[in-house]
């Protein structure tokens, strides 16, 4: 087989780190062996730590980012729920579509594609709807580069409107502040900034948002991500058994994590904000123009319009063939127009940007 | 970290493949990358071998096994629909709830724990309820270790009743022929005669499968386990992005299934039927007695009533701490009094019955 080995700087995923890639050739244990379960019980405090929270019910879903999105509204809605989404982007879209088949009146709040969605605009909606069940917004837009700012809405608090945040793009690459921003639900991905290959979703959830789930009339749709189920084998003192937890991802994000809290969780920000500040600084000179407004740009995502000139296929497949460089293209009404660089996990590196702007350079020139 | 090392002797997961876990390691590549989308295309040709069949759409869904049973029932039924399925241990159960979640109205033929089903039940239930979308049965009973007779389901062709089976302990261990027995949905997991870490599940659905699909009245319920958006990414020629494949889990799949073909399908059934009838002849010797009868056993789990003055508990962590072994306890019923021995995949080596048996003759001399 080849071993192709590229540097990948697109929206996800990105490179993993050494000791995530290391731990996935750990030994297999079973899903019920105490070993592994001693694994598990590490990761989830990790997860804690990462997701800045005290939250019992703190675990990894067994599927990729976009099944953590799906857990948390099955689980917290019920047909006929009103659901307040955020939408800014593709993964605002996907989080209407995903409470819909839910059964979910979805109140979308909108913003254009490349701005932030406006908190009192959000709040105005919770003000307008009493009854809604929850607020979701996506922290950081993979789609346009884009961070909505949630630490406005944790005035839901003093409401029965559940806090829903998509922190795929965020987690370890910026400040997310779970307990702090009054969060009740929250997941990630683990192939952005956690530096883990794609296979998990850490999934967060508040007192409140357990209450909720323990209020339903009827058991969530989905079997396989039905959390109360789920919590009585991660996180309960029976271990009764639910699905067989996949175990090398497991020991792949625990090594991840590991890596970054020996580095540091601020550490470990400041390393992708200056990456990615430097990198957003250098991109004009080359032709390019940054998407986002200054004060909303994400470091770990930068969208940038190419050059007048350049050809957007044929200067990804340069960047692919000759160097090996991956970055992602526009989605939607980007596509064909606008570049999305990611800079994350182990890829938020100073080599990562000296060398694509090197065989940028070199390709433009 | 401890890097414990254990024999896996039981229900899942087995020690993978060696390739399986050499390609863990293979350096990350994008989800959209063309040599990734290259092992993808493999992967499901390789899996088409492996079902015994030419389905198109065959592929790895991005999460466990019971994941894959979710996205048969919620592609296939819609609320209000009759499901008839097979009920003789804990996955036939799940069967059940995961239907139920559906909206189906769910007709259940039963057999007791240990023992197979009948066919001409399934089909007479099948006749008494000819409005019924599908007929449901695992065909390895990973509760029990009994072998579901499926062909005779093939009936089912000349009905509208689509076959939906389980086949999680049985692929690439004992024959598995989704054409040739009429299958039209089917699901199995990695862990087990795969021989590859948990984490994904290989789905196919027939010709009428996909069209029942398509001519649903509402979207599946699952936007993560739509197979409808799934299949526009792994298998649509335009690969639109739906969720980030689990690329780790993939190559290895890949691998593992390379290593099936180069050992030959039929010679990796006949070596799990070799070390499994080894096993079963020389349980009694050491007390224990076998649960299923004779014709209905599978090789590659074997479930055995203890000893009578022998300590579950007490054999198994001797068993686990001592030798590095593990053995799968019972389950409901069957807790405390029988095991369940798993010998799929690359755990199923004659070594591995050696080890086992001198293990055992140690501990209960």
């Amino acid at each position: 087989m080849p071993l192709t080995d590229r540097l990948l700087l697109g929206p996800g995923p990105s490179n993993p780190y050494p000791e995530a890639v290391a731990a996935l050739g750990r030994p297999m244990l079973g899903h019920m062996d105490p070993e592994f379960l001693g694994v598990l019980d590490e990761t989830m405090e990790r997860l804690r730590e990462v997701f800045r929270t005290s939250n019992a019910l703190t675990l990894p879903v067994s599927a990729t980012g976009s099944a953590g999105m799906e857990a948390c509204f099955v689980n917290l809605i019920e047909p006929g729920d009103a659901a307040i989404v955020g939408v800014n982007g593709v993964f605002g879209e996907r989080m209407c579509e995903v409470a819909r088949r839910c059964g979910a009146d979805v109140v979308r709040v909108e913003a254009p594609w490349g701005r932030p969605l406006d908190p009192e605009h959000l709040l105005d909606a919770a003000r307008d709807h009493p009854r809604a069940r929850v607020l979701a917004v996506v922290h950081a837009e993979t789609s346009t580069g884009v961070e909505n700012e949630i630490a406005p809405l944790r005035a839901l608090r003093d409401t029965d409107i559940l806090l829903l945040v998509d922190t795929v793009t965020s987690l370890a690459g910026i400040p997310v502040e779970v307990d702090d921003w009054g969060v009740d639900a929250c997941y990630s991905g683990t192939q952005k900034c956690l530096g883990v290959p794609p296979g998990l979703s850490p999934v967060t959830f508040s007192e409140r948002a357990i209450a909720r789930l323990q209020a339903r009339d009827a058991r969530p749709q989905s079997w396989y991500l039905d959390l109360s189920l789920i919590a009585d084998y991660v996180a309960g003192s029976s271990r009764v058994y639910h699905h067989t937890a996949p175990v090398s991802m497991v020991f792949a994000l625990h090594a991840a994590l590991g890596a970054i809290l020996d580095e540091g969780l601020e550490a470990a920000w400041a390393r992708h904000r200056a990456v990615g500040t430097r990198l957003q600084e250098s991109l004009p000179a080359l032709g390019f123009e940054l998407v986002v407004p200054e004060g909303h740009r994400l470091p770990q995502l930068t969208t940038a319009w190419l050059p007048p000139d350049a050809d957007d296929a044929t200067l990804r497949k340069a960047l692919l063939e000759t160097y090996g460089i991956e970055v992602g293209g526009g989605l939607g009404d980007f596509a064909g127009r606008a570049w999305r660089i990611g800079l994350m996990g182990h890829s938020a590196r100073d080599r990562s940007v000296t060398t694509l702007l090197g065989a940028l350079g070199e390709l433009l020139s």
